[in-house]
């Protein structure tokens, strides 16, 4: 078997959950996290041998997560990433190192019309951060949002598609429109004010669903990526992955009633899936090692 | 085998999504329902037989969901889950009609600082009904709420617990305290503001919670209930189920680093379970057939 | 709030993973548990003051589990169950203790034809067993199975079901029939060879299945449950949860094709959901408190 | 906002749920699957003005999946791949279709002793295949296999590793050693018989994992993938991702208790996440459009 070869490979420690508390003086604030790295460079003789001299341990990876957390702060979750990604990607003979962040929400709780000073309500919506960085310094940090779930009950039509030998479906002038947005962006540079980045491209994907007269998802897509960028001129490029969750009219005829747009199945599936990335015209590409 | 019996028997349609959308002259409403249904009696001949007679498909159930949405609306959830139990409950040979309704949360997408008239983004946490009815007119109402993540960073010790030949445990005067709380509370009567009591009762589990100086998640708990029943008087009993989402303090020493409250490792598994019901004194037992 | 009562309450550790390796002489066996605890007795002051002097730790319970299973072993997974339940109900203020274990399926790899040692590959199906202890040394035990998925592609029929108002469902002679078992059944005795039994309960369960002409999935159930009487005397009642999960013939007219029971629609949502219990003529009911 | 672009596209329905039928003169033989399938080309217009005369409704998409199926059967579902994927690529202006195909395991239920004729039980693991196809004919095929969940409770070590500052892990010689399986291979041409390839590959999988003793996870997986292309000449590279299920050896100490390998802890999260890719030396690159 001397013609097999190693031509990708990389490791690393997942879903390293962290609850970081700020005990400030007023109020507690609290950075709920899920970290996942990996590691590549150096491995062959890992992979190939079993030769683990040139392995930092998965478990070391996560303690670092938790001293790196204690030393440092975890927020904002790029700064936590580019910290611990520059700090892997130095040690020898790690060549780069991928860190990713989920960063779950929460609000405080209202006690007779008072936030809590301690006390939080989870909130639906995960904010990501994606950071790489390179034994030669370089890195790269992208942004995003995932499980946001969003619906306009009108404002969507779908006519004018093509129609072949398998085409059953009917143009519609007013239908409804939900997904579960899955939204990552990408920063051409990192001098950043993170939190305002991310607030302010969240609010811009939300804002042009909801805003856009919709002709297709497709084009709702585009809309939503065109205005992260309109917002945050620091983001260069915006991909997007957008399940298009299916309410279907029920036909209540069988029943003597009609159904003027008032009663919907929501489907599982089969769903649509529509997918695309939105860039700055002349922007160079990104880090073809960076997944996200 | 002439000595076997059948001994309880129900069944239905479960899992019936159904949004709804109220176009009103201002702004649309949406409703974003899960609804199962659970049928009992008469059963005998079907399960021993096959004999069918008396069987109201479950496909039938789903399309009354569907028309009696379209003629009644859907909301309150428990008013709609009366008239579909009710309605079922009515049908010979059916005894008695179980009626869930789940409701998801949704809040209008603010545009420009507006609220959009009818574009929506999903919340956590869902509001949950379940009615039974029986063929003579009797019925019960339940309502709660499930998927509320809540979390304290402080205010919350365990300490003073029995120990014996398997306790390690260390008491602790400050740990954090994290749930996702599963309540349901029973009406003493049906004449009520539905709406008003269910954001009554679900305000007074998160003020409980965080404003209760916590000894256990059992004392937590009794608390949310007792909370419960004091603020909304239509209420006689609540029950309760509280995982106890431990987040266990990271030892940093190895690494030369205190950790004085301020990094968690969050756990998923095993994870402590603690349930109760509190009730009003004096109050009769609820109807032994409802499963809530 | 004097007139508020505490009338259920328990308390444990739930989800203890436990990974049990027999070194045997020749090869090792692998037991592959999830173990979850319930207590009841003696907690009104820990619910009402916060008193935790009565309370054995959820902490504690997942070390006996582990330490049991070392002192004792965790086969077959019904007495292990018994052991610890009577143990737990053995500690004062304990009245009584659940003890649910779920048992995951592995097999051997095959090596060259050969069953390896040492090396597993997981199965299908999840083994229970639900044990529950009285401080005065009662005990039931309840085995089951859950997730044993099941579909039969003829012997199927649904037809001569009640005609109302929201029927508008067709008959049918030949449709698929598909569940996802959930299977308890009730031991009239303990002194009983627990494997065998399971065995035996499984096989019937799915022979039943298979080998009945199927009028309704309500009739399926009730000849499931009267096969594992038949087949376990020491069994004396079995609880069925079956969901019905559809699967719909595709009208493929308007593509000019015929669909003669070949190409069918799996969905998921809604469900029927049909649930009933068989039992013994005469045989006195279970524990009350069981919660099965 | 001139200076934005449409970097990439492609859309389509995902997760269509067939179960397939061939009722066979002796015995039904059925065939479970999930189908998603994504198109790419001539988009620009529909994201960029909602144009949708160049898009393939995706429910024409998943009216061509059950009319295939009804047309020219579904196995093996990578010939059913191809033949879809090269539909959807001849239809103007789709440039390039990927389908990508779960096929979800079934055995015959024994009654008796005899495999009965048209009813089965759901096995573990799931057979997978994704195809591309160009809209200048050319095309390719990748199998694979997900949820394959193997254990060795011995014949494992990890030594010798990399020790820094974070490093507290101990060295073994004997741990136990688990994964899920995600394995997925490219073929080098199409001239093969499918399903002995599929077989043959997986077999190899689970054998490689068995019989190598392990010196880390990295070592077993390129291990695993060198198997498979020793045993299947038509395959060309191998990817896995292999997550490490960490189970560590509990404590018993403070119990008097020692722990001969005998009782584990199996955690959830964190877990290592082992990737790498095993390719013939000289073997062309794949696709680079082709996402597997």
């Amino acid at each position: 078997m001397a013609d097999v070869v190693l031509s990708q490979a990389q490791y690393g420690k997942a879903e390293v959950r962290v609850l970081y508390v700020d005990r400030g003086a007023q109020q507690h604030e609290i950075t709920d996290l899920n970290v996942s790295i990996a590691l590549a460079g150096g491995l062959t003789d890992t992979y190939l041998t079993g030769d683990n001299a040139g392995v930092l341990t998965t478990d070391a990876q996560k303690n670092t997560v938790y001293a790196f957390a204690r030393k440092f702060g975890v927020r904002p979750v790029e700064e936590f990433g580019l910290r611990l990604a520059s700090h892997f990607a130095g040690i020898e003979p790690v060549e780069r190192a991928q860190v990713r962040i989920e960063q779950y929400g929460w609000r405080r709780i209202d006690v007779d019309g008072t936030p809590h000073e301690h006390s939080f309500e989870r909130q639906a919506g995960t904010r990501v951060a994606s950071v790489i960085a390179h034994a030669d310094g370089g890195s790269e940090v992208v942004a995003g949002v995932t499980g946001l779930v969003l619906l306009k009950s009108s404002g969507s039509e779908f006519r004018g598609f093509l129609v072949e030998e398998f085409t059953t479906l009917e143009p519609t002038e007013d239908r409804i429109l939900a997904t579960a947005v899955r939204a990552h962006w990408r920063y051409a540079n990192q001098d950043t004010d993170w939190d305002a980045s991310f607030r302010g491209a969240r609010t811009a994907l939300a804002e042009a669903f909801a805003a856009t007269h919709s002709r297709s998802l497709q084009q709702t897509l585009y809309a939503m990526g065109e205005a992260v960028l309109a917002a945050r001129p620091e983001a260069c490029e915006v991909r997007l992955s957008l399940p298009n969750k299916h309410h279907f009219l029920v036909d209540l005829a069988p029943f003597g009633l009609d159904n003027p747009g008032a009663v919907f199945f929501a489907a599982d599936r089969p769903y649509g899936l529509i997918e695309g990335a939105v860039q700055r015209a002349g922007v160079p590409g990104g880090d073809p090692e960076h997944q996200w």
